[in-house]
């Protein structure tokens, strides 16, 4: 559990590329390797929606931001890919940070592939998604015997994306919707229209784990017309099914003012 | 980042249970909190399938394993709860211990129900659960652009709580069973007689991240049928979709000897 002991895929001078995941944000969701690449790091990429907190961690690292921010735009895919690609091939240890889990959404399948495809050494190192750890926040378990025997996840974040998706699912299948805030009407309608009950209860929780984290529970007819639910820009996930009736989050409910 | 920093829920003398998430196996992917409540723990209750090496971490605690041993029945879910209770209710810093996430699958809701109905206090300390590390393992990113959208988790453990839910998946969504190595069979007859093409790309893993990991990869039709792939009592997941093809571990095929 030390630094020494620490397991890197390959043992020579070359550089490597880390595809790190984040957790949710706070800091000590980190995964034990996590905070050992972040310690060891040359050169961190990191994603908009990574805390301050986890990014610092890296202290002797040049950190960069692929975000858009104030006089600069965002880096491409392509962009953020070469540059790890240059850096590693330089013999820097790269960590691309991601938030969550660095193969759910987000892309880091693509970059992996990038990565592949240089013949740069690289390793995946798993993190506590934000679709299980969003629920925890609020209490909810994903599943639950005899009410929930699976959850899918999926992306909130294009109509076209989600919306086969959810035509179909089952009713003993939870939903979990990352990057949803700003879809969330859509979302219920489509539900409602595919036959799922309005009375289906419905959770929101934002910034979750993190400094700012609200929880909003109601049902599929008011998750659409609730206002003041955060924003497209805040880390946010959106929970349907009747899980979370079952949230143990003692002052659950309506924490958004 | 220390011991003295670290979030708990209550700061008064009494007990408290935490339950934790142990991660898919290696030591290194536990989350900075679990290794923590693991190190303050003065009892833990840990399940049959987590490593020696995670339960060695809670040094000084009173380490209880809640899976049959030779010479002795598995403890009850009524029997681990109450066992929980009297020791948060003596005082004691509970640490209970689960595989993956304590909330997919794996009972950790009811246990969070027990707890909240006795009035003890407790929180969840989410983990990287099987469903997506297994996958990672392999390379395979549940998620990928123009691929798969969206993942399904669901447990292969009774055919009719999968039944339902695999019955009416959209294939634009990735299929991940954990606990799925015994029924591995039907859940392909089940997918191919709902229209699933045979020729759909499928992989085991076995072990992730732990020793004796091991990776089969084939499709529907052959999933079925290959022989040896882990026993029931190992950790396996079974990844069923087009992201499969996308594994980049290099040596992903058939490692099964």
């Amino acid at each position: 559990m030390t630094d020494g002991e620490s397991k890197r895929p390959t043992a020579t001078a070359r550089g490597i590329v880390s595809l790190v995941g984040a957790g949710p944000g706070d800091p000590e969701l980190l995964t034990v390797r996590a905070l050992q690449r972040l310690r060891s790091a040359d050169l961190v990429l990191y994603d908009g929606l990574t805390p301050d907190a986890v990014v610092a961690l890296a202290a002797q690292a040049d950190r960069v931001s692929v975000a858009k921010r104030v006089g600069r735009k965002a880096l491409t895919q392509q962009e953020v890919s070469e540059r790890m690609i240059a850096a590693a091939l330089a013999g820097r240890r790269v960590v691309r940070l991601k938030s969550g889990d660095p193969f759910v959404l987000g892309r880091g399948g693509e970059e992996a592939q990038a990565l592949r495809a240089a013949g740069v050494p690289f390793e995946v190192v798993p993190g506590v998604t934000s679709a299980t750890a969003g629920p925890a926040a609020a209490g909810i378990p994903v599943t639950y015997r005899g009410v929930a025997s699976a959850f899918v996840v999926v992306s909130g974040h294009e109509r076209a994306a989600y919306e086969p998706v959810l035509a179909s699912i089952s009713p003993v299948t939870t939903i979990v919707v990352l990057m949803g805030i700003g879809e969330r009407a859509r979302i219920a309608q489509c539900l409602v229209a595919a036959g799922w009950l309005p009375e289906t209860p419905a959770a929101v929780v934002v910034n979750a784990s993190r400094s700012g984290e609200k929880i909003w529970t109601g049902s599929l007819a008011t998750l659409g017309v609730k206002d003041g639910i955060g924003s497209r820009r805040q880390p946010g996930v959106l929970v349907i099914g009747h899980v979370v009736s079952l949230a143990t989050v003692p002052d659950a409910g309506d924490r958004f003012r």
